[in-house]
């Protein structure tokens, strides 16, 4: 299989529907759409709806059924990221080589449309949920729902920033790359999987996957800032050292991180691989995630 | 029947239940629940979930079946007014005579307390609704999304930023106070109604309703900045005039604003005296609300 092609289709179908469903059918709140565009529209690498298309076509071939939570996913991830990005929180100026949300539209506005890429998840996936009846969908939105929240995503990033320019134990560390990045992973991998009527044992599979390549991802993102090219990534790189920030390559070193990765997603096509051929574009995607540059 | 006491005790109900949503489970993320609790508790008058068990008790009497929507509502109520006050916003220290939740948890922390209360209130409705298996509850938590979203609440709250400053048409007002105020209050009676088993018509009456509700709300908050008191309202009074804002007392007069409050609280009360014994709660509190102090 050719993951490029696969992965390239992939986000052309993801990038469709998010025109879609952000084309702006506002109003007098046209501001709020164009804000919301801006950030969906910034070059995304759409990693979570990604996978929930790669590990719902494990199972099912009807690519429309899983869309709008896919777009949900990224619509979750997206207001995290701008809200993130604001003053009071990493005060970001760039993401991806432009200029973060409320760098263009006000702190009010980002904080707006944060809110409203938040709601507007829950809105499009309940929608389409009240359409098709089946329980199936709920239990999606539910856990996505789960995995974005005070338990999850947003408790994460709560201990993120307590633990800003303080040292902090591999504990706390783990918690914070458990939930601020492999809750949702984990999340995108089981939603394709429910919606496309896995059993519960693939559900717990996907669980396991999700854990290791949320950690993976972040580990790779630390060690790429200190060995990463500032352009490929369009951030600043060295800026944990600066922020005497604990991450794994601090706390045990470069060598011994690079290892965990590779550890982590051995582990992933060690689990994938039982699925055959269909599991085919998750396992090269794991890979390709493993030596990302960017 | 005394309007008094069946507050009080909806009332209680409702913080009951907000404590056992909001009892600090949290491990490491423990100041997320503390951040989302301080607001929760910080006196509000509870007036959307009142309102939703108002309208559901018109139908049945099985309290505990709305319950976690009347809480969902008030999260998602106490979310908005945390992001509305932060320095981006209107930037407000004071709500109800305590420190607003940023000038308590910071800036960063307030964001997510937002987050949170927005994201947990999906969480409980959908947990909730996932148990007790009717399509009734999930077109409540749709309802609930519109109001709250995009083209509701958040849109009304963009357009309100935009305007600051700004002298602005009678047409964005109405904007305004539509979707920032009146769409919540509308969900309010809705979601009472739907899980009560109300019929469509009932859906109907509850639209207009709270619609008429929602402008007199509003109206008669922006009479109360010129006349009220301010120890009673909690904030400071004569702002309105002070950031040169645009309200129906400023376009149209007070006496006009007053006799407004009035008829759209007359038409409420010959829809809801249509209904009987059953609709005396929320005709009384409709009433209250058209003279309220605070």
């Amino acid at each position: 299989m050719d993951l490029q092609h696969q992965f390239k289709e992939y986000i052309q179908w993801v990038n469709n529907k998010l025109e879609v469903y952000l084309t702006n059918n506002g109003t007098k709140n046209k501001q709020l759409f164009d804000a919301m565009s801006y950030s969906i529209f910034a070059g995304g690498k759409r990693l979570r709806p990604v996978l929930a298309l790669g590990a719902y076509h494990m199972f099912k071939d009807d690519t429309q059924e899983v869309m709008p939570y896919a777009c949900g996913l990224e619509m979750i991830h997206t207001y995290s990221l701008i809200h993130d990005d604001l003053p009071a929180m990493d005060d970001d100026d760039f993401r991806r080589n432009k200029p973060t949300n409320h760098k263009v539209f006000g702190e009010g506005v980002a904080i707006l449309a944060g809110d409203g890429l938040l709601n507007y998840a829950f809105e499009i996936m309940l929608a389409d949920a009240l359409i098709n009846k089946n329980v199936k969908y709920y239990n999606a939105i539910y856990e996505i729902s789960r995995a974005a929240g005070v338990h999850g995503m947003i408790g994460g990033q709560l201990v993120d920033l307590e633990s800003e320019g303080k040292t902090i134990d591999i504990e706390t560390l783990d918690y914070i790359h458990f939930n601020k990045t492999a809750s949702m992973i984990i999340a995108s991998l089981k939603v394709g999987t429910i919606i496309g009527d896995g059993n519960q044992n693939d559900i717990n599979n996907m669980e396991i996957i999700g854990k290791n390549l949320g950690l993976a991802f972040q580990i790779r993102d630390d060690i790429l800032d200190i060995i990463g090219n500032q352009e490929m990534l369009g951030k600043d790189i060295g800026s944990d050292q600066q922020n005497e920030k604990s991450t794994y390559p601090s706390i045990y070193g470069l060598e011994y991180s690079k290892n965990k990765v590779m550890e982590l997603t051995q582990e992933v096509d060690d689990i994938l691989s039982k699925y055959g051929e269909k599991a085919l574009f998750l396992r090269e995607l794991s890979l390709f995630l493993m030596e990302r540059e960017y």
